[in-house]
């Protein structure tokens, strides 16, 4: 547990939260400033700032609790869309730095707005940030 | 492999892409029409449409594999942000109906954005939504 992480007070109930879902390795609570009824975050009980620091352990469970909780969501609201959303960095949006992943379901004229202006390519370019970012791969 | 996926046959290499990595289960591609120059694909091998579909196996190593490679990313681009997102449903966005991750490397200015309206609830509101979405969890 980090001190001062609002996440890690809540996955300690030290903050009160509605809960969705937990187990040993996760936490998944409503959010309170939801971007639709049943916007839920996904948080590891460990804690991680964002996913670059993220162990095997953990990853490999996050995904299968994300599934889990969406179902379930659509089961209830009946929403037609579903947004997974995970953010690293304030300019990503990232504004509580424990790894969550948000859950937005979605429906017709929401408010909700994910877009960007779709870019290009110069012929050969994308193989070359390809290949220069394999590189990096560990 | 489902036919006319245009996802499948990138995986076939029957559609040629800029590949980032490759590994049994996941192909990791550029995205042709990128937010952001690095803006990577992550494609499970096997054809889910969604992730209420996806499998078990698929899902443990999905989020490995991305951070791997937003990792990656993020060594040879030095952005100061990343996004993941995966959509579920044409309302929520999704264009190719097998089960995908963007993970979209940002900037200051870059055109991409990801809002929506705070929305509240009423006092012990949240909590029963909460309770109604777990009763659904299988």
């Amino acid at each position: 547990m980090e001190n001062q992480c609002v996440f890690c007070k809540i996955i300690a109930a030290e903050i009160p939260s509605a809960t969705i879902y937990e187990d040993e390795d996760f936490k998944v609570i409503m959010d309170i400033a939801p971007a639709a009824k049943g916007h839920a975050i996904i948080l590891p009980k460990k804690h991680f700032a964002n996913l670059y620091e993220m162990d095997d352990d953990t990853a490999s469970k996050a995904l299968i609790v994300a599934r889990k909780v969406a179902i379930a969501i659509k089961a209830e609201l009946g929403c037609e869309g579903m947004n997974l959303l995970q953010n690293n960095g304030e300019l990503a949006g990232q504004t509580v730095f424990h790894f969550h992943m948000h859950l937005i379901p979605r429906k017709q004229e929401d408010g909700v707005t994910f877009t960007w202006k779709q870019g290009s390519y110069e012929e050969g370019e994308a193989a070359k940030v390809a290949e220069a970012i394999a590189k990096k791969i560990k």
